[in-house]
């Protein structure tokens, strides 16, 4: 069964250019055999009965090593992250089991049986909700990213790390969230003048919280409930948390039991110590909520190598932007030099997690693959340059800058910085 | 802590009508205590450190009873179906885990570094493709709801069945899928003009085979790798499978490993034996591929009961249909008598589930309540009594009617035919 893949392409190719080509989409890759190359063996799968009915299923076996890597503090229980293998995922919609997790004092068990949400402060009726009087209210679903703060943060280092892409940038998921518009409860509890912003409680070790003001409370707030469907899992606030679309991560608090509307943010650690970026003017940026618009060529990227058959391929990946739908993503094959407008899969969604993709030719020649997302209001993704010239060099978050695939004459891709 | 919840709704409601009423959606349900109730102490999961983190997540133990219900045939090796609990979702997507499973002869266990999709037949150049050939073609993604032809078959019983709305209606799911566009591989294989039909054939035991036109292939197959961003699940056809948005289940064939030009189909057991209606003129319909509109409400539903505090309910449930978007849904709590259009949840997608929900005021009274689909073809849902009229009462497959949950005085509810 010798199989002469590719050999039709490689012919094809000697005909054309060795710079990179763009090409149009319905042009199909060679890659076959002969059916006369064939044996017409019946495979083994078809020779006895398959496995059986399952209450709950899992993936494949041959898909085990496709899950979230975890970087976590041995010094806190249950402090750090894991990360979606976005280098291994395909469409949007992140499946639960893979959904990138942030914890400060790890997984708490909760009982919905009997978690209770308090809503206090600056209202006139101070009052709790239990999980099932939330599931009577009224739901709304939105499908739409969350991204951590600190995502992509190694792209502040001196020099480019050359993790696999979801191991850098995988601290965003994107899901179906359903819940309760928090506008239903607040009004309820009659919501005072004088409140402007809400502390947001966890009922995790950490007693993580942070201040929010009360406008995105009001207006896009969900608390919710299920995840692609199902009910929250316990990693991602189970059984109940605070949905912001676009806002960063750590203000969509999971395992949420309390919100005081108060006049003046907390101040609280995690919006003071963390999740604020030092600027060059010695002030530090704070309460920068929505995540900007940000792209990343998930395939082919860092660590991969193209097959030793030179021919077309598709660049995909995924842009996403906290202040509105994805406008535009430009491919560039040369370091940014030029750029040619990639395909984006229908529906686009506001604060969602949005495909591109572009067929490539490549036939060995050095090239820089990069992307950048433009959102609706105009704003573009930046270079790593302007990003800095921006920032400055003491930042730790919120960093959305342009990332370069190089990809050597063998075909090895590396991170690099342009 | 005692919890006097839903004394200010008791009150409210003393002053309205008995008659069900639809009211706006900004209206909340009052469910609550006061915080001078609550004692001020923090819960168990806040005093010590929460679980680990997961390479891969998996549901609360509180959701443990959330599941696949299993029906198979003892007699026959993994013959049989499990249901989508679609009574305990929300939003639309169905999580990999509760996809509704069918299958003739179990699972097979199928290496993906082995597994070749052939297309043969009335073609120029029969092919072969592996998996990491097709994984290197244009990737197009689909949201798109799979039903079984055999779904909600108990409708044809004579008496109504008293099962969980989804033990009877699941094997309907709905998900993000990704592959890759049939025609690519069909046009490099060169189809001939005589090629009508192709013999999709599945690499399990049963090896399950059926018949599809050609025009269906050519213009919306996907080959589908990806089913809500990973891998496929092995029992929804890893490694790769045939997806026809729309048609009935039986012709997405999973686990696909062969196609077949012909010009006639096969008549195979699959759309002969099984898949077909007999009527009432003693003739078989056969080849209905696509799936016509349908809904169900989902919560309340059958087997469920309304807690003894009558109040506003939300009445929710999913609406489909295998020939385009959903273009309204009516629902009903007099049995059909009158109807209000619910409100359907955004985006509302081709052959995808959309979700819709109304506020519905329930103080005791008697109701019937049912949900009505229309499509954009303008096609719509048929009452029970239609169906039959159209159908006759041998048929097994392919019901759609109008499904009706009985509310007596004390909120219990009951599945009955009007």
């Amino acid at each position: 069964m010798s199989k002469q893949r590719l050999k039709s392409r490689r012919q094809f190719l000697q005909g054309t250019a060795l710079s990179s080509v763009f090409l149009g989409f319905s042009l199909p890759v060679k890659a076959q055999s002969s059916l006369t190359e064939l044996q017409q063996i019946l495979p083994e799968s078809m020779l006895k009965p398959g496995a059986n009915f399952s209450n709950y299923g899992q993936p494949s076996i041959y898909e085990k090593d496709i899950i979230r890597w975890i970087s976590a503090n041995p010094n806190v229980p249950g402090n750090g992250v894991s990360w979606t293998p976005l280098e291994e995922l395909q469409g949007t919609i992140t499946p639960n089991g893979l959904h990138y997790e942030r914890h400060h004092n790890g997984v708490p068990d909760i009982n919905p049986s009997t978690h209770e949400i308090m809503i206090d402060g600056l209202v006139d009726t101070p009052l709790t909700f239990s999980i099932d009087a939330l599931k009577r209210y009224p739901q709304t679903t939105k499908i739409c990213f969350i991204e951590c703060g600190g995502n992509s943060n190694a792209g502040w280092r001196s020099s480019p790390i050359q993790s696999a892409a979801g191991y850098v940038h995988g601290l965003v998921s994107n899901a179906e969230w359903t819940g309760v518009p928090l506008k239903l409860l607040l009004n309820e509890c009659g919501v005072q003048p004088r409140a402007k912003w809400a502390i947001a409680e966890a009922a995790d070790g950490a007693a993580l919280n942070v201040s929010v003001p009360i406008e995105k409370l009001m207006n896009y707030a969900i608390l919710a409930l299920y995840q692609n469907g199902e009910r929250l899992r316990p990693e991602n606030g189970y059984p109940v948390r605070l949905l912001l679309p676009g806002w960063e991560g750590i203000v969509n608090v999971k395992w949420l039991r309390q919100l005081t509307l108060v006049e003046e943010p907390a101040m609280t650690r995690d919006e003071t110590a963390q999740y604020t970026d030092l600027l060059p003017s010695g002030k530090a940026r704070q309460f920068s909520f929505p995540m900007q618009a940000k792209s990343l060529i998930t395939s082919p990227s860092v660590g991969m190598t193209l097959p030793d058959n030179p021919g077309i391929y598709q660049v995909t990946g995924l842009a996403w932007s906290g202040n509105g739908k994805i406008s535009k993503v430009d491919v560039s094959a040369d370091g940014g030099k030029t750029w040619v407008e990639a395909e984006l899969q229908a529906p686009i969604l506001d604060k969602a997690f949005t495909r591109f993709s572009l067929p490539w030719q490549w036939q060995g020649q050095y090239a820089v693959l990069q992307s950048r997302a433009t959102d609706e209001t105009g704003y573009q993704q930046p270079t790593r340059e302007a990003l800095i010239t921006e920032r400055g060099d003491n930042s730790f978050f919120h960093y959305n800058a342009i990332v370069s695939w190089e990809v050597n004459e063998d075909g090895q891709i590396s991170h690099i910085y342009l």
